[in-house]
């Protein structure tokens, strides 16, 4: 059994938490957090607000925001112990080193309320010793997730990836559904398209899966998306995009 | 039965053909390319080159480049008969008025030799007559996709609209896939995020679904990004849609 302590109790404390708790070889067997009022989630296991009194585990999660995680790191009462935060974009450095350090990274977009699958999840890992890293395989194994090696430089790329695959993603929808809205159609009538367009990505690179005007380098479609579109921002937008991938087919 | 005579012998033309034959109540009686040797692939069916030898149909379908269309509908040697086109963009009035006009605009991106369920896929139907709607409304209904009444305007407005979440989407695909190549990381670790973006809008309107540094207003994982961005255009388009999403939440 695998014991673990969750410092944080937001979304991804939360997630974190439930899966955890679901599994036969890991046990949280504590949840900290600065406020006693976010605890009220966690119902069926000891809580605290205090550092102090924390408990001894084997892993101890940190997942807060990336600014809070030095201060929480730097006052913990023990040395020795591994210490992992859950972050995309901070180095594991900024844990302070009187512990053993690692990263617990799963790359998914968490929304509060909506059920996650783990086991669909890639967790991306790093250790400051080698011992270690099997301990934190043995905790995404133990959840069914896959797990990778991966540095704090590879995760930063990773993070500003996610930012395009997800953020930026969802963003295109998101005019999308504005230029629908504002010209009576139902958006749902674009959404077989969206699943399509990310599922192809199973089976061609996206270099191979680009379509449309941009690259075939046609420009009486393009000038007329740009007069149709209303909005500025929207015609800024579609003429910076045309033109990369206008670029990345050599036109 | 709906006798249907096919115009072009590419993509699309190709998808239509394999669909309308597998039902019962479609049949494509012809098929009509240019140039002979694109019309190879419609080996169990009657096929010409030359418009004059076109035989009787209920509908014939238009599915070439844009700008080919009018040419094709002026030539067409007969008058009164149902003729559509399969565009996105293109007015319904670029059919010649001589014979009965509409358009059957599949809503999907069609990539050759990637079997496509019709089932799946909303057809935009217009038509300038109101019993010609309802024999587009059986074709849709045989080969099994939902279709929606669109006007010309309606469905420049959902072009353009896929353009974002198809073209544009991918195009940020692309771009993660760039960045995790130049820092040696594998881009299937974001496929399931790439799944789960797409899979969100589902149950939440993309308004609801978006998360992120841009929207949370983080500038300071905002500058980590951009700091690790090689690429130019990179930056730029990061930046652009970074205003955009903090502008749409109110930022």
């Amino acid at each position: 059994m695998i014991k673990m302590v969750i410092l944080g109790a937001g979304n991804l404390a939360q997630h974190l938490y439930t899966v955890f708790q679901a599994t036969e070889s890991l046990e949280v067997v504590q949840v900290y957090n600065r406020s006693q009022r976010a605890l009220s989630y966690f119902d069926s296991v000891q809580t605290t607000t205090s550092l102090k009194q924390l408990v001894e585990a084997d892993v101890y999660v940190i997942a807060v925001a990336d600014d809070a995680i030095p201060t929480i790191a730097n006052k913990l009462p023990f040395t020795d112990r591994l210490v992992v935060h859950t972050s995309g974009s901070a180095s594991m450095h900024v844990l302070h080193k009187k512990n053993r350090r690692g990263v617990f990274y799963p790359l998914q977009t968490f929304t509060k309320g909506i059920k996650v699958d783990f086991s669909t999840i890639p967790i991306c890992l790093e250790t400051g010793e080698k011992p270690d890293f099997k301990i934190l395989k043995a905790v995404a194994d133990a959840i069914g997730s896959d797990s990778y090696k991966i540095s704090s430089e590879q995760r930063r790329a990773l993070h500003v990836s996610a930012v395009f695959v997800n953020n930026f993603s969802n963003h295109m929808y998101r005019i999308a559904h504005e230029i629908c809205e504002g010209n009576n159609v139902p958006f749902e009538i674009l959404n077989p398209l969206i699943q399509e367009t990310a599922h192809k990505i199973n089976t061609l690179t996206p270099y191979m899966a680009q379509t449309g005007p941009a690259k075939r380098g046609d420009e009486k479609t393009i000038n007329d998306h740009l007069e149709k579109l209303d909005k500025d921002i929207h015609k800024e937008i579609y003429t910076l995009l045309t033109q990369s991938i206008a670029k990345t087919y050599g036109r």
